[in-house]
């Protein structure tokens, strides 16, 4: 066995592939700001196709994507109902407060995951007391809870609901072509659903950097305003744009080899006598329990060996899966695991 | 029996006194924006000495002071960390955001109490992904708590983490004489512990308007051009202030016989079917629960004999004793709860 | 001649007269927050009606009837158009920033008064390098501008650019009745054209404390959230309210004797050796040009004579006339700028 | 003579050289977001140096470093004090507000050139009516002054006021390598005087998509999170900070020809009769007058014959010279303006 380092850390660590590189050095650019990368706008279209939305506006990170989306869904002393693990509210710097004066409202789904029933009581009434809620976010797969998904007919739930109270609905895509591998939904129904969707290209996908925010043509017209304020526009911005496009044609079939992979990394770790529990693997994360206040020592443990690794609290650790882990990683990640001790 | 109103929604539905009517009239008063009014002067250093705190500032309301206090200990980005039952967060209209542009992190205390063994593990690393933990905001009574009481020791403990983690402390004293009396804790004890304090005048104390806001000198002169930039410098504002001295020097004994007149209600309620429980009462707020769904139907229920009440939740109902609550009005309002149905 | 003080700082220092206070203390209240302080809503009803608009908020301030129509009437990212002199602008602390996160065009009136012409070429196209230009403020009187006024055919000139333009029309009505007493023109009219008017009742009016902010219905039942998360909103108002009525009801006659007034000292300014102009007096506000960096100067010499001015620059010093100014505080005045070297 | 389409709307326009592709396509990358990338960092450090500040951040665009800047540097409630012309002012969709919740206070400079003597009158004094002026903004060369240049002993002079009134000093150096040609100033020199410098790569430099922001040690680890927040970190972003590098080694020498260019247009410029003036041409941008109302008429007339221009006024067109503008299309473009009409 040799002594290459297997990076679980996360799936943005994947570099482009020769062929994605190829991909990008052939793009054809142009100045984006003006409007004229046909690159970008290539990729805008083909997300928005894709995702029966209107239209497209490709930013340089999921971070922005889903705070300019919040953004457009909300105004000053509204509210935001998410659950706590979501991340638009636990890792993205407190958004929600400092760009969009909104408050919050945090749920406590099953890994993450919400229902009509948690979400109708929290709804505010129209009380000078209270901030308006107006904007329910979803996050597809919910990374805090283990790479959980939802499947189209419990988003159609919540939309139902929405629409009833008047709310709009976003959806954090940061791993949705991970859950729409996993659950065999359509990406077409989404368009159904959704106000706004984020789709990261720098995770599953392993393209180098960016993401897409889709949604109606007078929700991407208000949300390049935002792009602008946020500095997010970019001049040639094809280059990155390409590497999408390519990922998109290459790199989504494969996904349900990484989920291949968690399984088997799950599988490995219930056999231990260090690991307390293991979340059920659904998509490409594996999170899993150990002694209270060992979690910090199991990843620097792991990484002795060369396994690089998350702690996500206190007594839990994070594997990601993604495009630069080959089986032999797994193989070797598996020994790694099952004789840390 | 005769049939008048028995008014337990709030106690900021008090009217002024004769003798605090009088006080008013007579007040010496002058331009506040300029710094010459010399009642509102009085009562600020008054409170401040009281609380052992340097320097004082008058404003309208308590959702004022609050707000220019968590405006005062936080910067964009920063997070807020209190109770989920919290009022700041709860009934202030989302201002921690919508001010501050501040995230909250809730905590769920027993009653809305928070301890060092809850609020430590809450306080984010310095990590780009994560909000910098700023400020601490603690509520005492705590309203939705049932006017539950934190005692001085308890404080100290959670400033003593506040201290070393290098976050402020701000209180929420919307009936911080009702926790006094309750506890029998000095006043003068609070400075030592609280980098902000708000004091109601308007609630248990029975002044028509005002809370002050107290801290350093050095937070005030910072407060008072936050107090400008919201609108609430205020030119002869002495007839106000006037009020909240003459409820110092009169009113803040007779605290205790509104919580003993809560008691007695709280001791009505447990002898009915309807009501499924009732929480401990320590000060001048009773919150019992009824069957799931029915609160809203219990409020009808008293107001059609006189007796007007809030809910908390659709399961939950609220008294609150004060100033214009009389022992026959208490008797009255027993008659009532023991046989509503 | 007796050495009392002749305070020309502001009109917002007078103190209640002895029928105002009378009427203060026999005002009925109730809790406003609650929507039951009958003076709050007898003073907000009868502004509405006077001005021809919808509805009223009572306040604790101008700067916060202000603040709160500017958030009313814009969004973030979006640009307000007013006068470079405008209190909204230069006097509030940059609250435009801060509490609507809305940029500002300031453009250069004749004494703060501007034009239809000036306005258009300011407003910004549908760019997404431009703010959204959403809102004009103008300001009657003056203060910066010496009191200069806008007549009602100047007003209708810029409500129809604005209407044709998509903009909202917001008044700073600080001195709307000197205004409206100087040029002759009724109130009703106002409600055509402005879609916000902040009324202060602090001022010429001679109340303690407090302004009205006028607009539709719906307009304010948003500002009405807005106050509550300004802080804004207090219980027994009807206090303070209850001085706003009488002043309407004996103060608004008096207002051309304050502008006589200062005619008076204006025609003595110009005859004095060290005033080398002196702005045409159109209301209550008198201001004049000294020596450059000399104003300071002359001010502590007033001063020492017992009459208190204060500076708008190095060159020019304002003095204000009001309620607590009488014919003989007048003619010492008068006595005091003809011998000041 | 060809039909080529001759680009003067921008120096964004530039399209990577086949050598800048290359140094791209062979760059280590890494997620920048975990502090990974080799080829950000050593950009980030090679501009450090340059300009002898402590650190650098690579962001996707100069309105995100100028913004990030600014936030740096000011709290809510503060003012900015720059000229009227200012790109941070005018082009960023209004995100001092926006992002900072900072006033502005505008100056008018000679071509946007501020001097000690306009900046130190506009410096708010302490008092609760004014915001706090905390930091003035530069922009070196002036965009909308017509590519005007501040020389170092000129900075000089206003850092020095500055640092004796306690503000801080930020750099728009949109075209600070156009500055430095012009002025034959040194890059290190700029590092004593600026608390926070924006370097912008995409302009005349010819990289695709960057600019960095340099500062403190202590102001870029703030700024890092301010990044964060406004989603502008970007995982594997070595592959645009390549593009950077190679533009720093080949693409400063040669702006001095863009220099030259612009001056032959205006020489071209002075001779027609549709040009009313010429603005003095100090860099590599070219703003001429023309008869009032009829600028987007020579644009559009500009662009019948393939010259791509924009206008900045009503009466005013700009052309900017760059890296994708060869001495034959100068040539091909003093034709087409000589013989306009």
């Amino acid at each position: 066995m040799n002594n290459q380092i297997i990076d679980f850390r996360s799936d943005t660590v994947t570099k482009p592939t020769a062929g994605m590189l190829d991909a990008m050095m052939n793009a054809k650019v142009g100045d984006d700001v003006f409007g004229e990368d046909e690159t970008v706008q290539n990729l805008e279209a083909r997300l928005a196709g894709m995702f029966n939305m209107e239209a497209g506006l490709f930013c340089p990170s999921g971070t922005m994507t889903n705070q300019i989306g919040i953004k457009c869904f909300t105004q000053p002393m509204d509210e935001v109902i998410c659950d706590q693990m979501a991340h638009v509210y636990r890792y993205e710097i407190g958004g929600i407060a400092f760009h969009s004066a909104a408050s919050v409202r945090l749920l406590h789904g099953e890994r993450g995951i919400l229902t009509p029933e948690l979400i109708e009581p929290e709804i505010n009434e129209d009380n000078i007391h209270y901030p308006n809620s107006s904007l329910v976010v979803l996050e597809n797969t919910v990374n805090k809870g283990g790479g959980s998904c939802y499947n189209i007919s419990q988003i159609a739930a919540i939309h139902h609901l929405c629409n009833i109270k008047g709310l709009k609905l976003h959806l954090d895509g940061a791993r949705i072509f991970n859950a729409l591998t996993a659950t065999g939904d359509s990406a077409h129904e989404y368009g159904k659903y959704f106000d706004g969707i984020s789709v990261c290209l720098s995770k599953g996908l392993g393209a180098p950097v960016g993401s897409v925010l889709l949604g109606s043509k007078a929700t991407i017209h208000k949300a390049r305003k935002i792009r602008k304020a946020f500095g997010g526009g970019m001049r040639q911005a094809g280059f990155l744009a390409a590497a999408g496009i390519y990922a998109l044609d290459n790199h989504v079939n494969r996904l349900q080899e990484d989920h291949q992979h968690a399984k088997s990394l799950a599988e490995a770790l219930v056999k231990t006598s260090y690991v307390k529990s293991v979340m059920p693997v659904e998509t490409n994360i594996v999170i899993f329990e150990v002694e209270q206040g060992s979690a910090e020592k199991v990843v620097h443990q792991f990484k002795a060996k060369g396994l690089l690794s998350n702690t996500t609290s206190s007594s839990t650790v994070r594997l990601v899966t993604h495009l630069d882990i080959s089986p032999s990683m797994i193989d070797q990640a598996i020994e790694i695991i099952l004789h840390l001790r």
